[in-house]
């Protein structure tokens, strides 16, 4: 039985006991997928067919605030907002992800008092819209993990904490690093070898260009999306092989810091991406007219000499990639796009 | 050798000698694939990797008067035009077409009295946008060939007919008939397997709406487009399973009259052949904010139960497939297209 409970079980078994403090806080970054993550080989664990890579947003992500409280009910809220719904897809995720905790009982209540009893407080912060398909779940889970064990002083490495955010979103695993991350697929049915491994490389110069098309939430969730497109895609079977290409690609420009490569490849693999969720049947169409505007400006621009590439999620918005010293010409182009810093944090 | 020329040749072996004529005039429609074509297995002969299967356009395509003419070049015009740039792409297609007549030259002298000096005037009248993705080189190559069938008296089959309109454009091979065609890919290396096929269901009921968003010549012609597709996509190798699996339920649809399996399907077919091109290295993409609009229009109308699909071909614009009971409530939603009705000819 590999439910995600009894992962969590196996990660926190040999922590040592520790004081408790009132609450834990601690900041995730947001991470973009270089390379996408798109289909499960198990989606309890979330457990990814392939290997994916991504880069972290600097400052751009979510802080968790975590305390347990005497109520009965968990209390959630987001950007100050308790959420009261229950049926709220946020709500439901943590409150189930708590639930793998609280099914720790008993045998860890010696060295981390959780109880089936034990309900938290989890405010959470985010300056990224919410469900606009701007990984807002991935730095969500990595940053109430983070906070878990501040709060109960499990001292995890970043690799057990990695497996720990992966069960609550997949694409989680890979925003516990600043910079490149790779998830590596792993192999094991237990999933204790599917986590992020933070690749070397800085990129101080590489910057990134958040634009909001249309900052509503996506009609239909990734998650939706990536079973359709894997139960009905005729084009899902070569999906592994065409990211273990990209992959090698991304690498190696990275190493090189050959921007151009680097460029070609994630946008690629976004176009590549969103194809084949276009080849689901029903077809998965995530982009509106203002996307397609946008991407025929970035096409324009190119063509006129400026180095600058895109990449799309499940949701209208873009992520341009662009060097530093292109900076200020992007900012002309681009008036509404918003800039990040990876390294900055 | 299987050059195009030696296939006319092939073709003409047996034609008996016939008065000739001052000029032959034809129509042929054009035709909309509801199941795509989309890449070769002979890129000299036009010979498909799949079947395909297409509805003509009714009354819309291209009329094209052809004579024999003493000058030293040949004359083609469109739409009252003379193209006197020999560069331009339908120059070029229908004049090597032409040449590949001339090459049967002598061996054919007593039956149709073509020689290396034959020229003609190729005039064509098309009622289409020209080059917008709407199959205009469909109709012009087909309506060619039967006015050349006119003109020489050479009373081919249609089949044979189909043939020589193939090696001018592939999907022109479609129209010589009125109705539902399957382009039956064939098997052989000399394409005389590779022809039309007329389907034996009518529908008098199924209506196309033409929806021009963007008139604009493409950016990128579909054989350029093709070969792209075929040469990097890593998804090109289910392209051939998709197809056969979309004919077969688009076939049982015109069997049964299931105008929403027609539909549903069609545009599937169509969301998927764009999703392949998406994935071809450097991406292609022929939609614009403008289709996507008019994609997403077309899915809300549905979700309000009117019954719509649309089909893409290699260009921005989309053609509409809905049935004569709802054309007030389309002309009401819709009231940019140009409705069709394919079986009014």
């Amino acid at each position: 039985m590999n439910s995600s409970a009894s992962i969590v079980k196996t990660i926190l078994a040999d922590r040592h006991p520790h004081p408790r403090i009132e609450k834990g806080v601690a900041f995730a970054p947001a991470n973009i997928a270089l390379c996408k993550y798109w289909g499960k080989r198990d989606t309890v664990l979330n457990l990814p067919v392939t290997n994916s890579l991504s880069l972290s947003m600097g400052q751009y992500g979510a802080t968790t605030e975590i305390a347990c409280i005497n109520q009965p009910l968990d209390q959630i809220s987001l950007n100050g907002v308790l959420l009261l719904d229950n049926n709220l897809p946020f709500v439901k995720r943590i409150r189930s992800f708590l639930d793998c905790l609280r099914m720790t009982d008993n045998r860890h209540a010696q060295s981390t008092p959780i109880t089936t009893d034990t309900r938290f407080s989890v405010k959470t912060q985010m300056n990224l819209p919410v469900g606009a398909g701007l990984a807002s779940s991935s730095c969500g889970f990595a940053a109430l993990v983070k906070a878990l064990d501040v709060l109960f002083g499990w001292q995890l490495p970043l690799k057990a904490l990695s497996i720990l955010a992966r069960l609550g979103s997949g694409s989680a695993c890979r925003s516990l690093w600043t910079g490149f991350v790779e998830w590596e697929k792993g192999e094991r049915s237990d999933g204790m070898d599917s986590y992020g491994v933070a690749l070397p490389e800085e990129w101080p110069g590489l910057k990134m260009g958040l634009w909001i098309l249309d900052p509503n939430p996506k009609p239909l969730s990734s998650r939706e999306a990536m079973l359709r497109t894997v139960g009905t895609s005729p084009f899902y079977s070569a999906w592994s092989s065409l990211v273990e290409g990209d992959l090698k690609a991304l690498k190696s420009a990275i190493a090189l810091k050959d921007f151009e490569q680097l460029g070609a490849t994630l946008e690629a693999n976004a176009c590549s991406l969103h194809g084949l969720m276009m080849s689901a049947r029903p077809p998965i169409l995530y982009s509106t007219d203002r996307t397609l505007k946008a991407i025929h400006q970035i096409r324009e621009a190119r063509k006129q000499g400026l180095s600058i590439y895109f990449t799309q999620d499940a949701g209208p918005n873009l992520k341009l990639f662009f060097l530093d010293s292109s900076q200020a010409k992007i900012e002309e182009y681009f008036p509404d796009i918003h800039i990040i810093s990876p390294w900055e944090v």
